[in-house]
Formats: structure tokens, C-alpha cells, sequence
């Protein structure tokens, strides 16, 4: 099968035009095909911020209510992922911007939990995404964006975790390609040890990964990494990386394996 | 040739949920093949409001620079067109949300005026749009969703009249199909008294333009309008109509014709 590139940035390199720049050049020199998933945290709690939208949280969990949803459609959907379409074409780069609500592409459900009200958050799972017009896009030679905004197929728009979005689609595609996933954000990999950026550590198993978790070296924010992606290598996905985003193309960086 | 739907709503209608909803039920029992262009005018001045964002006016024309193309992106690429989408969407319309950076549909120009710096501006021609995608995609059923920000091939996105691209999308669709353009609004057509919703003109030519305009009937806001569809049939676009957002489907509203 065909090899298909899934890469995955986070809010802090597509939100930092001098992160985002040298990443997007390295993402051009990527064999095609490809798609690129991109977050955008901290842009949308600035805008938060500056238009006095308060920030929920319950039980520690961030609520996603109706203004805060409108926030993140304009800072993702809008302005993060149309700055990226127009970097790209602007280096030959034929890319499209979608929304998981463009094409029905990944349909969610909102989320239904039994004690905490999350708000306009949506849940998606590999089974439910059309993979159909990914497919013809690509094989068309375009470059598919996705911003982590989907739908619930009622005409409501919902917000959902990049992470979980790059994995999933991995998974969907993966029927049809030999899918490699890589998540980039601003260390080497996983590091031994967090002040040093030469301790990225090459491999991490499962049994790695419990091992570190018990020596406490995985960050918090690093688990939803390390989750999606030993999930997405368990459902079909060939490969799974955690990378500095400019090294995309350098061997420095994690390679997750069962 | 097979007839193409272009329909044009302005802001006022894709921002209140009142008005859309009505509309949108309308749209989707047009027939096969049809697109839409919107605006989105209040709900960026709203937010730029809200935000602090001076307003900057230059000899009376609004300039464009770089909070206010964000506000624009944000809320036209983002909040409007991704609503819009997910309402159709659950309506069984199978949309998708574009501006013209995505698949480089619809390059243009920084506007370059002698004297007034319009900041970031897109001026567009049909020569330079790219119709090959929105074949593609109207022949797969889809049916895409246009935003009014356009870019400059070199990166930059860029703000452009709403009623200009419908009308320009229409001219370079001509080729491909017999086009049908529809620009919908709050009232019944051109109407001879603009305080009686029953005065609307049936049909309206150049020369009846001229008079009218000599008259002073033609309010402010009509006037582009008029323009760019006189212009679309002066290059071979079938049909041109001022309609309703409500009566798409009536035979209320005004025809222009050569």
C-alpha cells in the first residue's frame, strides 16, 4: 500500500509565525501524500481573554460553552487554518482547509458524560469518518488541513482534541494506506530528561511507556500523545512518531511500537 | 449546458438564525448543481467592537489592516462559513466550506490604488480563478460554501467583496455551465419605493438602471450589487436576479437582464 503522511501540530508552532514557517517547509518536502492536522490551545484562550469570555472549568476540566465554541471555530476553522492553506499555496503546497463538518468528513457525537456537563465538546471514532472524498482529494494531489472542529450531523458544530483527530483519521485511512502518524511539537521526542533536548529517547513500547509513567518522566501533556498513538498503532496504523517540528525529516525524535 | 445555481446571501441573513434557518431550507431544494457565497459584514464590525479594533476609514472607504483582516478571516472563514456548513449538513446538503486560499481557487491582487492604502485588500478576475475543483467537487454532489477571503498566492490572505466573488465565480463558471446568479437580501427585489415591499421591479436592463439611477430609486447598497451582475451577464452568465433570502423559489424578485 501507499504510504500517507499524517502530521499533527499543536497550537504553539501554528499560532508562532517563526515556529510555524520552518515547520511548513520541512512539511512541503514530505512525499505525497499527505495531510497535516493542527491544534491552537493557547491563540483561542487569548481571544478568550480579550473578549472577557471566562474561562470554565469543572472538576479541572475545561467547559467548552457556546461562546467558547464560537472562539475556537473562528481561531481554528478561521483564521489558524486559513493562515496555513495560504502559507502553503504560497510554497506550492496545493492545500485545502476542512472542518469536520466540510464534506461530513468526521461526523461526532457531543459528548454525554454522567456527572460533568462538558458543553459543545464532540467524540469521534474511527468508524464514523468518510474517508471517501480524503481519499480523492489526495489522490487529486491536494493537501488536506483539518482544524479540530466537527460536527454532530444535527447542524451543530463541536469542538474536539487534535490529538484524537490525527489518530483517528490515521486509523480511518489506514484501509487504504500504509498510514505513518506524527505528532510535532517543540522537544526532540520524549526526553529522559526534560532539561536536556539530547535525551530523546528513539523507541518507547508499551512496556516502556508504563515504566516511564511509574518513573514519572511522561509529562501530563504528553499523554494524550502517547494514548491516541499506541491506540492508532493498535487499529492499523504502520507507524507512530513523536517529533521535534522542525526535525520532521531528521532521525532525531520517538518512535512509539507495541 | 447544465444550469448552475450561484446564490449570494450578505451578512445580515448568514449571521441571524433567524433569517438563515428559513433561507437555508430554501437552498437546499434548489437544484443540483448550486453553490453559495456569503458575507458577513455586522458580525466583523461586532467583533472588532468587542475587541477594540478601531474601524479605519480613509476617504470614506473602510481600510483593511492587519486586527481587522484577522476579525475577517475569523469570522467569515471561520464562524459563518463553518455554521452555515454544519446547517446544511444537517439538512443533508453535503457542504463544503471554502475561501478562495483553499485549493488556490481564488487568487487576486493586493488592491494597488494611487493614494488610498486599502491595506489587505483582494481584488479578483475570472481570468484567475482556478474552476477546476468546483467541478470536480459539484460533480461529486458536493456543494461548496464560499467565504469572501481570498489570497495572494504568496501567503497572505486577503479580504474581497462578497458581491464580487459571486459574481466573478459565476463568470468563470460560465464556460463549464449555464449559470443562474442570485443575489438574496432582506427585500423583495429593486424596489420602485423602498417603503413598500409590493413595489418590486420585475425586470430591470441597463437602460432602465441608468433611469433608475437618475431617479435616485437605487439606494447605496444596491448599487454594487447591480454592477457586478450587469457585468456577470456582460460575460456570459445566463440569468441574474435580486431576490429575497426568502423567495428563492418565487417568482417575487427582481430580473436583470442586458
Amino acid at each position: 500500500m501507499e504510504m500517507l503522511n499524517i502530521v499533527k501540530i499543536g497550537g504553539s508552532i501554528a499560532n508562532n509565525e517563526q515556529k510555524l514557517t520552518p515547520f511548513l517547509n520541512e512539511f512541503v518536502t514530505l512525499d505525497h501524500p499527505k495531510l497535516l492536522v493542527h491544534g491552537g490551545g493557547s491563540a483561542a484562550s487569548k481571544l478568550c481573554e480579550n473578549l472577557d469570555i471566562p474561562i470554565r472549568m469543572v472538576d479541572g476540566r475545561r467547559i467548552t460553552d457556546e461562546p467558547a465554541l464560537d472562539v475556537a471555530v473562528m481561531v481554528y476553522a478561521g483564521l489558524i487554518n486559513k493562515n496555513i492553506v495560504a502559507r502553503l499555496q504560497g510554497i506550492d503546497c496545493n492545500a485545502i482547509g476542512l472542518s469536520g463538518a466540510d464534506l461530513n468528513i468526521i461526523p461526532a457525537q457531543k459528548r454525554n458524560h454522567p456527572s460533568i456537563n462538558y458543553g459543545f465538546v464532540g467524540d469521534i471514532s474511527a468508524d464514523s469518518i468518510d474517508s471517501y472524498f480524503i481519499r480523492r482529494l489526495l489522490e487529486e494531489q491536494a493537501v488536506p488541513v483539518f482544524s479540530a472542529i466537527t460536527h454532530d450531523n444535527n447542524g451543530q458544530l463541536l469542538n474536539t482534541n487534535a490529538d484524537t483527530i490525527a489518530s483517528v483519521l490515521a486509523i480511518a485511512m489506514s484501509s487504504s494506506y500504509s498510514c505513518k502518524l506524527t505528532y510535532c511539537f517543540e522537544k526532540n521526542g520524549v526526553l529522559e530528561d526534560r532539561h536536556d533536548e539530547k535525551s530523546w529517547i528513539p523507541k518507547i513500547d508499551r512496556q516502556d511507556y508504563a515504566d516511564l509513567q511509574k518513573r514519572k518522566i511522561i509529562s501530563e501533556g504528553m499523554i494524550p500523545k502517547l494514548e491516541t498513538a499506541f491506540d492508532a498503532l493498535q487499529n492499523g496504523v504502520k507507524y507512530a512518531y513523536i517529533k521535534h517540528a522542525d526535525e520532521l525529516n531528521s532521525t532525531i525524535g520517538t518512535e512509539l511500537t507495541l
